[in-house]
Formats: structure tokens, sequence, C-alpha cells
């Protein structure tokens, strides 16, 4: 497997973009294209001592950074190193793209050049939500502000097919986020979708559980929360927000008093199983589902071992075929 | 002041109804109308050593509970203590009704019974959150699923004109939930309801702070956030839902071994600040805002002090003559 590496994007890029790739390198073995100023790189693949592995470098002159529009970012800046690992993986260069950069660029830089699965209306980027016993993919979670029924319809599907392929979850359980769990909750949107998702469980193609509450979430209750952009990402924004609320509120109750000082000292230990529980890093990043090739974002502020999660990630993302999975299904997924 | 009190709705209806209308008698003074099954009641007065409080009970047969249909409830069941108190508020029988009944069917009720303000197109129930250094009201959190621009202009209005009346904020600053900060984000709802609010704020009559993210709300960054019911509903079950899981992570790490457990022992008198502020019983309860006289819901799971917060807010909610500010300023709030 050969993976296209956007090396000049991300917070701590092109540092760490290389030396989570060697990471990788040394660990998963495989073959690796670096995109970006070559320099650059081969100066920083040298303190890795890297010469000896798998990695090659391909020059790309510009970045494309935060602060470019995404919507024309990748048409605009050609010769960006996101731009030009998007056409490598257009081309057949390689069988996954990996970049820790713009967003939205991404996105509609994806879905311009490598182009959606024929059929899919929208592409997502699901972001993993810790929940109780584990993870819940929650799709759309913000690249989509307006869906209708079918394009719920297909987050579901291709939620459903990532969770089980790639997270290796038998039968995951699609919820649709609703105002209320009985069946006839919900505006327009949410009712229309609600029969497409049960006649997709009904057929046995996905396991629909029905409307599930945003208390139900963090519950674990489903292993896929189906939902728009607009409201997937005020839900991802908000348990951000709560959670780190709620963990400088410990704080300060822990900076009480002596008593609670010492507290803090007998409980640190096991307060790094919640961090690593609350934290990004671990998880990696997250899939465009619906792009015809494999195309993974990993966090902006990513580190060298994030990036070596992102793309293992990006590599299970490739063995599973998910991607062939939305092809060879497309017919159940279109109205 | 006389409020009427619905005596018979409610998880722990009559004894706590009762018993938290006995405790803001003494503590409050002013007089009491408790509705209800008038033997019930008058044998719990009697238990409370009640007789010399300014208490007189109003007999209805009926009760509304979770299992009535809230839009037809007060309606159908003209007996109900709910349907009856809410009759005595419009026909000027007391100040304000407080019920800890069934949500919908109060909304509904008032809606029916004691009527809008005129121009308000929808009445909002909006909770209050905790967040960084106090509390931020929700608005709508529910009532209404479906919204224009101009409900959420009305919204922002009147969730202002309570945190400043009743809560004492000195020109309270209100966000609109969107799905970025910027102001061209979100949907058509959000862009129109942007440049209301924009209006609004640049006329001096409202505090506008532009678009906030769900991770701003619990920071503190407004005291008034405005979005659709619909949004409204999934964010404060999510806050509900991870503010749950999170303390139920925290106390499992407390319970990983002894050094934790001893941790607990030494932390635990300050865990009460902190469990208080997620306390929804500290609040009481929401006013009903938009309905043309004093309505408070009071949460469905009261105890007696909760029930005593509940009525103490009605009262301020009374003093501060948040409806009579709603119709002096109507023609600013209608399109």
């Amino acid at each position: 497997m050969k993976l296209i590496i956007d090396a000049m994007s991300g917070d701590n890029a092109p540092e760490a973009i290389v030396s989570g790739c060697v990471m990788a390198a040394r660990e998963f073995g495989q073959e690796y294209i670096l995109v970006g100023k070559e320099d650059t790189i081969r100066g920083l693949l040298e303190q890795e001592k890297a010469a000896d592995l798998p990695i090659s470098v391909y020059h790309a002159d510009d970045v494309i950074d935060m602060h470019d529009d995404p919507a024309t970012a990748v048409r605009r800046k050609k010769n960006a190193s996101m731009s030009v690992a998007l056409r490598l993986l257009r081309d057949g260069e390689g069988d996954a793209m990996v970049s820790a950069g713009n967003t939205g660029a991404m996105l509609s830089g994806a879905t311009l050049v490598v182009k959606r699965v024929k059929g899919i209306r929208r592409a997502a980027l699901p972001p993993m939500l810790p929940c109780k016993n584990g993870h819940v993919l929650l799709v759309d979670a913000g690249a989509n502000t307006e869906c209708t029924p079918e394009y719920l319809l297909q987050f579901a599907y291709m939620g459903s097919f990532y969770m089980e392929k790639v997270m290796g979850i038998k039968s995951p359980r699609v919820g649709l986020v609703n105002n209320g769990a009985e069946d006839t909750k919900g505006d327009p949107l949410r009712k229309e979708a609600y029969q497409l998702l049960k006649e997709a469980g009904d057929a046995g193609r996905i396991h629909f559980v029905g409307n599930v509450e945003g208390s139900d979430v963090p519950k674990g209750v489903c292993d896929v929360a189906v939902t728009d952009g607009f409201t997937g990402n005020v839900m991802l924004k908000t348990v951000e927000g709560v959670a780190s609320f709620l963990m400088g509120e410990i704080k300060n109750l822990f900076l009480t008093n002596t008593r609670t000082k010492l507290a803090y000292l007998l409980v640190k230990p096991a307060m790094g199983g919640l961090k690593k529980l609350l934290s990004t890093s671990e998880v990696g990043g997250a899939p465009f589902l619906g792009i015809s090739k494999p195309v993974f974002k990993a966090h902006g502020s990513s580190d060298a071992r994030a990036i070596r999660s992102a793309v293992k990630q990006a590599m299970d993302f490739v063995n599973a075929d998910v991607v062939g999975e939305i092809e060879r299904n497309i017919d159940h997924m279109t109205l």
C-alpha cells in the first residue's frame, strides 16, 4: 500500500507530519509519498535518520492555510501540497491521502479533484465522540449545513459501513438524532429521514434503533448518530465545551484546600485515563465518507503520534474497502 | 401578590407541592391558592400545621399526567388542576400560576387559555444552563421545533428582558447559536436571524454579541443563547448527557484503587459545590416567555424545596413585570 501525505498542512507541519510518517513507516511498513517543499522535507528525513525507509518526496511549492477560502483554495492554489496530494491520489499514485490541513478546503478539494462516489450527494466528515463503553460516530458534524432526507440516509449507510468494516463493530446501531425518542418526533427533515431509515432497517441493510436524544448519545445507545451538519456541529462543539467546562470545574475543586490538593495527588495517575478518553489525538482523525478514494483528515493540532495514528486509520480505511462497500450498495442509498 | 399553584401535577405531587407552598408562605409571605383535590390538600395542610397561613384551596377533580396528549390535554380535561389553575389566572384570581406538570400540556394550555402577548408568535420555555461564572438562558429549548427568523428575534428580546429584570444581569449579552462564529455562517434561518439581531443590537435595544458556537456557550460568552427549539433541545440534552457521562467516569476513576478511594473522601465535601452547580433543583424551573400573564414551570421531579424555589422565581417574574416589558416593546419585536 502507498500513502500520500500532505507534509505542509497542520499546526505542527512539516516537522510533526514528517516525524509521524517516519513512525508509521517503522511500525507498519508500507510506502509513503510526502508532498511539500522538497528541501525542507529531505532535511527533516535526514534528521530522523530515515534514509532507509520507503518514503519518497514529491515537491509542491505552496501551502493552503487556515486563512484560505475553503471553497476555492484547492482550485486557486494548484501547487499547494494539499492540491498536489489530491491529484496524486486521483491519478492512482497512491491508495489513500492524509492531511492535517484546512478541513473545508480538503472537503471541497476532494469533491472537486477526487470526486464523490457516483450517486452520493454529499461527502461527510464524521468525528468519533467518546461515550459510555466506547465511541460513537457523529455523521454529519459540520460539512453539510443544509440536508435532505436522502443525505441523512446516505450518512447512515456510510457511517454504518465505516463502523463495521474499520472499527470492527458487528451490526452497528444507527440512531437518528431527534428532539424526542417517539417515532413521530421532529421537524419534516427528521420525520422523512425516519421513514427512510426505518425502511432500510426493516430490509436488514442497516441496524436502525430509532430516534435518539442528545442525552442518549453520550450514554452509548448507538454506534452511528445521524444528523444534519448544522445540528451535528452544534452537538460536537457542545460536547467539547461541556467537557472542557466540567474538567475546569473539577480542577478548581481540587485546588479548594490542602485536603483536596492531596486528593489530587492520589487521583492524578488515574486521571490519565479520563484525559485519554477525552483526547482526540488517540483517535487521530476522521475519514471523508462518500469520496471515491480514501481521503483522511488528521486533526489540525496533530503531533507526530497523532499523525502516526491517522496514517494507521487511513490504512485500515483502505484495507476495509469502505469505498467499494458504498459503491456496491449505492442503489439502496439513492432515492 | 397571590400565586395560583397546581397542587396535583408533578412526580411528587401533591405532598411536595403543598409542602413547598407552605415553605414559601412562611418564608416570603404573600397569598396562595392551591388547586386540586380539596380533601387531600386540606389534609396535607393540617399535617404541615399551616392553618394560620394565607393559603386557600380551590377544588379540581381531575389531573393531567405525563401520558396525556400535550396538544389537547387542557381542552379535554377541563376539570384538571392545571386547566382550572390556568383559568383562575386568566380570570384575574391571582398574579401568577405555577405547575410541575406536563410541559407540553402547560404550553398549549397557557397559549389556549391565558393567550400569548399580542404580536408574540410563539411562547418559549427557556431553561438555565450552568456555565463558567454563572448561567446562560437557552431560548428556545424544545417548545418550537420549527422557527422563523422573527421567532428567533422575539426569543432574543424576551430572553434579554428576563435575564435583565429577573436575574439582575445588566445589559445581557445575546448570542445566536450557529455553526461558526463568522457572521456569514449558518443556514438561511441563522443568516436572516443574524441580520435581525444585528439591527436590534445596532439600535441599542439588545446587546447582541454575534454568533456563538456550541463550545462557547458553556464558556459563558453570552447570557442568552438564541436558537430554534430543535437545536436547543439537542443542545440541552447533550449538555445533560455529557455531564452525566463525565460525572460517571469521574466516579469510576475514584473507585480505581485504595489511593483514589482515599482521594474521594478528601474531595467529597468540595464535590457538593459541583453537584449543586449541575443540579436543576437549585434553579427551580423556567418561565413561559410570551404568555400574557406569568406562567411558571417547576421541574417535574421537584421536591418541596424546588417548589419553594420555583414559587420564589415566579414572584420575581411578577415583580419584574417581564410581561409588561414585552408588551411595551412589541413594535420592535414584530416584522
